[in-house]
This record gives C-alpha cells, structure tokens and sequence, in this order.
C-alpha cells in the first residue's frame, strides 16, 4: 500500500484552466543507520522500511547471511506519521568486509542528495527570481523539441533527456542518458560550460519529477520545471518553497500546474 | 549523441520465436576523483563526461562558482575506447564545506554500486543455478498480476512495481515505490523476512533494467527477470555472465529473450 496525499493544481487543456485535486505518491527521505553508524539517506515511498532495509543490506554487500535476519529497530518517525530513521542492528563479525563506520563510503552522484548530511538545509536558502512569464501554449512545443533531438540521437529506446530553453522559449541545450539525474547533470554542465546558465528559465524532462530533480534544477537558479510524467509530494513540497514553477503530466498539449502559477500566462480561469 | 551497442536477442511473439538484433543504450561506470581523492562512481551513457561532472559539481554542493570552471581531466579510458574516469582540479580553499575526502560520504541506497569501491569483482563471483524453465506464454499474465496489484494499491502514477514469482508462477511478493531501485530491494527484503528467497524465481520490473537491477537480483539468486521496458547495454552483459535469464519489452504478448534462452521454454524456432 502506497500513500499519496492530494494537491490542488491548475489543469490546463485547450487555452483553458481549471483547478483540480491530485493524488500524488508520497515521496520521503530515510536515514538509515548500522549499528548506530550513519550509513546512508535514501529518498522513497514510506512503508516496507525493514522490507527495503533487509533487501539493501543484501543488495550493498553489508550482511549477506539469507537465514538470519538483523534487528531492524524504527528510531524516528515525523509528523506525518512516517518513519524517518531506522537503526539496524548487526554484530560486528557478521558485518561483510565492505562495510565499515570509517571508511569513504562511495555515493551514487546521480543523486542531489549524495554526500549531504544536510541536504534539506542547502533547499531551504533558495529563493528562485519571480521574473518572467510563460505561455502555457508553448509547452507542448518545447516538449516536441525535444523529443525530437531525442529521436535523431538514440535508437534503443529506454533513454532520458533533458533539455533548458529560456523563458521565451528558445532552446539553450539538450542532453540524453540512460539515468534521469545524469541527463538533467549534463545539461546544467553543458549551460555553465557554455556560459548560458543565465539565460535558462525552464527545463524540461522526460521521467518523473522527484525531490531531487527539483533540488538540481533549483541549485542551478532555473525558475520553471516541466515534466511528462507525476511529481511527487516532497518535488511538489520543495518546488513550493524554493519559488519555482512545477508543471507536470505534459502531454497532449494538456499539463498541470503545482506550484508558483503567477509564471504561468492565464488568460482565463474557469 | 548517444552510444548504443547492437544486440542479438530471441523475439516472442503469438508462440514463435525469431532471432533480431537490436540496438541498446550503452551504460558504463565513470569513476570522478576530487583532487585525486576518490569521490563517486556513477552508472551512466558514456559521452559528455565534462558536462555530466560539471553538473554534478553544482548539484552536489561540491563548487558552487557559476563563473569558474575547474580542470575536468580525463584520467582513464577503457578497451572500448569509453571514459572509465575523470579527476577534477579545484583549489581546497574553493571547495565547499560539504566535502572533504576524509568524512564518511552519504550514498544513495537505491543503487547496488553504493559504497563498493569493488563492485563488479562480487558480481564476478556469482553464478545463478541453471534448473527451472519458464513458459513465455505466462510471461503476460505475471505482468498483469503485477499492474493489478499496482493499480489496486496506488492512484498516483508515476510509481514503480517489482513482483517476485516462483518458475512455476506463483506470486510470493509485490511492492511499490517511487523509485524502480527501492520497490525491488522491497521485494528481496520481503522475501528475506518471509522465508521465501529460495523459492523466487522470477522477477517482474516496470522499469528500465540497468546494472545495477541485474546486480539486485543476481544477488538474491533469482534466476530470471524480465521488463516491460528496455535493458542497457551492461545489464545484457552482466546477465549472461552470471547466468541470468533476462527477458526485456514484455508488451502486448511479446518480448525479446537477451540472455540464457536456456531457461524459457522454445516450442518453434523460425
């Protein structure tokens, strides 16, 4: 059983819009802890911690023994009713060698919250500028661009891409990887690279839009985020905090808006 | 531009079988060091790599200077002709607070690679037991059981679903999450705490199988796994070397076999 929580959007379809009730998924971070030692944050649906917990510690190598399961103790839970922190319990010689509270653990760099113990307190600085309008009828096109480019690049299928325009829509640079986070990296390289961070006001995605999506786009000062695909709570949340403009579900010329909507050009509200 | 790499695989389609090549995306680990202290091992499409780190400098928190540009020096290059590493030259003095190759880095724990800094030299030492066969006619309804199930527990989208199955068909577990990597831990997790990993067989994923999935699952010992949606080029490698059964765009009654055909039951081959 997933939780969702409801979201009040403005839907936009045909020139028009119309406010909405969204469910969506509730995303959440998680600490985890081996025998008191911080080992890693991971951002997911609440629910299954010691589930998911059991299958990290055999996918990452700590604690490989299928018969024996560790203690799995819930050390935190927040306001909402969800677990925040969970503390395992392994003695220290059934710990796989590749586990150890001292060394430099490897994070996975696809992720804005890698290597961050404070990783929610960087977002809470952010304040995106309130300039600049975009028409909501342009959206679908900058969409089409950039599945075109994809298209011409990739064969196989299966790929992510991102792409920055600025607000008027003139495309700055677009970039494909298998991984949503490093296609959404290439291109915040690619704009610093070329001097064009400045002039990006709306980048576009292909997957969903997570915590961290948001987190990487807000770090590189763009004010607009726009996705084929679902937001969840805590991209919705952030997007909220930081002043950017979340757009989502962007198909068939239809989108929804979640946040920040004075950046959206309305003609009319139904 | 990105790389893609030809494949043979066994097509399914209405009871048949015909052999195609097909074109993956290619995925590959990059490994970026800070100053010649190791920092990250990333999976992702090779190309880009100074915009892929360039990105991931802002996103991470590690440089924060839009202005400058830190050397990015290609360090190493494998047989393939594909950048396998970079170093990064930035001043101490301009590095933020948020990194110092001496503290214990936080990982993403929804990645198989996280915090091995010998991560493929475990996935050489596995071999998957070669009994059991599937029939691919089931293949079809295992999916529908898992979206079933899908649908009855969340309204949202946008989320991901991993079902483990015996070779005979029998669901044992399905979980959910946000992320495609935490609903499988979820399961093998789920199957750890119940008493039913011996049993698993088969694994159904919504999402795109990289590495780091086949790593999961080979991992738990489970012999097949099969997607509705595209494998990368080193999830076909490394399936075939552990002895995996990987079977990949499992829609509408078809899919294509790319590894271990052994195990899924041919009828007729044209």
């Amino acid at each position: 059983m997933m939780d969702v929580k409801s979201y009040r959007g403005l839907f936009y379809n045909e020139g028009l819009f119309s406010t909405v009730e969204d469910v969506l998924a509730v995303e959440e971070a998680l600490s985890i802890s081996i025998n008191d030692i911080p080992f890693t944050i991971t951002m997911r649906s609440p629910g299954n911690e010691k589930e998911l917990v059991r299958g990290l510690l055999l996918s990452e190598g700590i604690f490989k023994d299928t018969a024996l399961d560790p203690d799995i103790q819930i050390t935190a839970t927040n306001g909402k009713g969800y677990v925040t922190s969970v503390n395992v319990v392994i003695p220290d010689w059934l710990l796989l060698k590749d586990f150890s509270g001292s060394r430099n653990m490897m994070s996975v760099s696809s992720c804005g919250i890698c290597g961050k113990k404070t990783w929610d307190e960087e977002m809470d600085t952010i304040q995106l500028k309130k300039s600049g309008v975009i028409d909501p009828g342009w959206v679908a096109l900058m969409f089409e661009r950039m599945s075109d480019q994809q298209k011409a690049f990739t064969q196989s299928g299966g790929t992510h891409a991102a792409a920055a325009f600025t607000l008027e829509g003139e495309l700055l640079d677009i970039r494909e990887d298998i991984g949503r986070h490093n296609a959404v990296d290439k291109v915040i390289g690619a704009l610093l690279l070329n001097k064009k961070s400045d002039s990006a006001g709306f980048l576009t995605v292909s997957g969903r839009i997570s915590y961290e999506i948001v987190s990487k786009a807000a770090l590189a000062g763009i004010p607009v985020l726009a996705s084929v695909s679902a937001p969840s709570s805590l991209a919705v949340d952030s997007a909220e905090k930081c002043g950017m403009t979340l757009l989502a579900f962007c198909r068939k010329k239809k989108l929804t808006v979640y946040s920040h909507p004075e950046r959206v050009l309305q003609k009319q509200i139904v």
